[in-house]
C-alpha cells in the first residue's frame, strides 16, 4: 500500500468534570487526509484545503507529529500529506488534534502498523504541542481510540478506553468567536479549593461508573464542573442561556468543549439531540454572533480508513 | 421480631486517591450489637463492652443515629442497645461509623425495613457527626452497602455501589498512637494545586474503571494519592517504611486508612496479603510503638444479622 485516505474526526475534551483527562469522539465532522509514500525521505505537505494553514512540515501540527513518528521509525521512504480540513481551527472540537493524529495514523498504516495506539498518541502529542504550547492527549486519545477515553497520565502516557452507552448523542454549537487556548488556560487559577476538587473527583468517578453501567440518569448527575466552567464560561457569550435551554428540555449535560468556544450538549437519543439543536440555535439566533450547530453520534471507532 | 443481633464491620475510607468519597468494607473485624424493642419510647444504651464509651444516647454515636431514625419514624416503642465493641475507637478503620450504622440498621430491621440503605446512611451521618464534627458518609457507606462505595455527594446523599474484584484482600496495621480527626483535617491545605487535583481525579476515574474491569494492574497504578498523603503521612511514624516494604513484595497499593493512624494495604490474593502482613509487622517490630495487624477479604455484604 502506497497511498491511504483517512477520516480524522472531531473530538470533545474535558467533558465537564473531567478537565484535562476525559474526552469523546464525534462522527459527524472530521478532516480527511491523503497520505502517500515518496521516494524522497521526509515529510511534505502538498495540499491544504478548507483553511489557511502552514505548508512547512515543521510549522504544521500534522507535519510535526509525522516527523516525530518517522524520526523514531526511520523508514527508507518519505511521505506527502494532503489535508482536507473540515474542522475549523480554534473551534474547540479538536481541530489541531485531528490533524496531528491523522497523519501518524495514516503513516503507521502505510508502514504496516509498527506502532500501537498509545505510541501513535505519543507522536501526535508533539504536533498538538505546536498548537497548544504543551503536550496534551485529551483530544488526541478519543480520536485515535474512539469512544470515551480517560488519559490516566501523560508521563508515562496511559490511556483508558471507557465504554460508550449506545444511545448517547452530542450536539455542538460553535459560536464563531476566537478564544486562544493560552487565554483559556491563563484564566484558570493555579490553586483550587480542596472541597471543590473533592466534588470534581466524585463526579469523575461517578461518570466512569455511569458509563460502565449504562446509567443515563447518573451520567446526567455527574456532568458537573465546579472547577473550570465557572471561570471559562465568561469567555463564551450566552453560555448560560445555551446551557439552561438545553437542560430544560432534558439534555444530560452541557459544557464547554475543550477550551471553547464550542459548547457540547449530551443527550439520550437522536431525537432529543435534534430538539436540543433547535433550542440552542434559537438562543444564538437572537444574537449577532455567527454560529453553526451539528448533531452527532459518539464515534466508537475513531480515525478510520475511507 | 423483638430482638436482633448484628455484626457491623470495620471499613477503610479514602482509599488513596478517593479522599472523602471512596471506601470499602472489611470482614475480619467488626462490632456486634444487640438491639431490642422496649415498651418505653426512646433509646437506651444498656451495655457497652470492649471500650469505655458514653452510655447517654445523646453522647453516643450509636445513640445519636438511632435517635435520628426514631425521630423520623416515630414508632410506638423504644429500643435498647447493647454494644460489643471490637473496633478500637480512634484506630482509623471506622469505629464510630460501625456503631452509628449498626444501630440504625438493627432498628430498621426491627421496624420491618421502612428505610433503604441511603436513608439509613443519612440517619447514621448524625451519629458520625458527633464523632468527627461533620457529616461524613465515606466510612458509613461501605459498612451499610458492603464492598466498594463512592459517595457521589452528601447533599443530597447519593451513594454508588462499585464492583469488588473477587481476589482483592486487605491488610491493616494499626500503630497504637492517637491521631485526632480534627488534627488530621487541620493539617490539610484549604487550597491545592490544580495540576495535582487533575492527577487525583484521573486516578479516581481510573480506579473506578479498574474495579469494573477486574484489572488488578490498573488498580495498582491508580492507588496514588498526591493530595492528602503527602501531608498526613507525617502523623504516622514509619509510614513510608511500611509502604515501601508492602509495595516491594507486590502489594497493589498502600495508604492511610481514613485519617489514620491505621495503614491499609491492598493485595491480589490471600497469600500475598499474608506475606504483606509479615513484612509490615517486621517494620513495626523494630520500633517501640505498640501495634496489631490483621488481614481481611473485602466484605461485599456489609452489616449483617448474626
Amino acid at each position: 500500500m502506497n497511498e491511504i485516505k483517512i477520516f480524522s474526526p472531531a473530538t470533545v475534551a474535558n467533558v465537564s468534570c473531567g478537565f484535562d483527562v476525559l474526552g469523546f469522539c464525534l462522527d459527524a465532522i472530521g478532516d480527511e487526509m491523503v497520505v502517500r509514500k515518496t521516494k524522497e525521505k521526509g515529510i511534505k505537505i502538498t495540499k491544504i484545503e478548507g483553511y489557511d494553514l502552514p505548508f512547512e512540515a515543521e510549522k504544521n501540527v500534522a507535519g510535526v507529529s509525522a516527523l516525530a513518528l518517522i524520526g523514531h521509525a526511520n523508514p527508507d521512504c518519505g511521505f506527502e500529506i494532503e489535508i482536507y480540513k473540515n474542522i475549523k481551527p480554534g473551534s474547540g472540537i479538536g481541530s489541531s488534534s485531528a490533524s496531528a493524529a491523522g497523519s501518524v495514523f495514516a503513516i503507521n498504516e502505510l508502514l504496516g502498523k509498527p506502532y500501537n495506539k498509545t505510541q501513535l498518541t505519543n507522536f501526535a502529542m508533539k504536533g498538538e504541542a505546536l498548537a497548544s504550547g504543551s503536550e496534551h492527549a485529551d483530544n488526541l486519545a478519543p480520536g485515535i481510540f474512539g469512544g470515551f477515553t480517560l488519559v490516566k497520565s501523560t508521563v508515562p502516557l496511559e490511556i483508558l478506553e471507557l465504554p460508550t452507552p449506545s444511545q448517547l448523542y452530542v450536539t455542538i454549537i460553535h459560536p464563531q468567536i476566537e478564544i486562544k487556548t493560552s487565554e483559556a488556560r491563563a484564566i484558570l487559577p493555579k490553586e483550587i479549593p480542596l472541597k471543590d476538587a473533592i466534588t470534581q473527583w466524585a463526579n469523575v468517578g461517578s461518570l466512569v461508573h455511569a458509563l460502565h453501567t449504562n446509567d443515563y440518569n447518573l451520567i446526567q448527575r455527574s456532568l458537573q464542573d465546579v472547577i473550570v466552567e465557572p471561570y471559562r464560561k465568561s469567555l463564551i457569550p450566552y453560555f448560560e442561556d445555551v446551557k439552561s435551554s438545553a437542560l430544560k428540555i432534558g439534555a444530560l449535560g452541557c459544557g464547554i468543549s475543550g477550551s471553547g468556544p464550542s459548547i457540547f450538549v449530551l443527550t439520550k437519543g437522536k431525537q432529543k439531540a435534534k430538539d436540543v439543536e433547535e433550542a440552542i440555535k434559537t438562543v444564538y439566533s437572537k444574537t449577532d454572533i455567527e454560529f453553526y450547530t451539528f448533531t452527532s453520534a459518539i464515534n466508537t471507532e475513531g480515525i478510520k480508513i475511507i
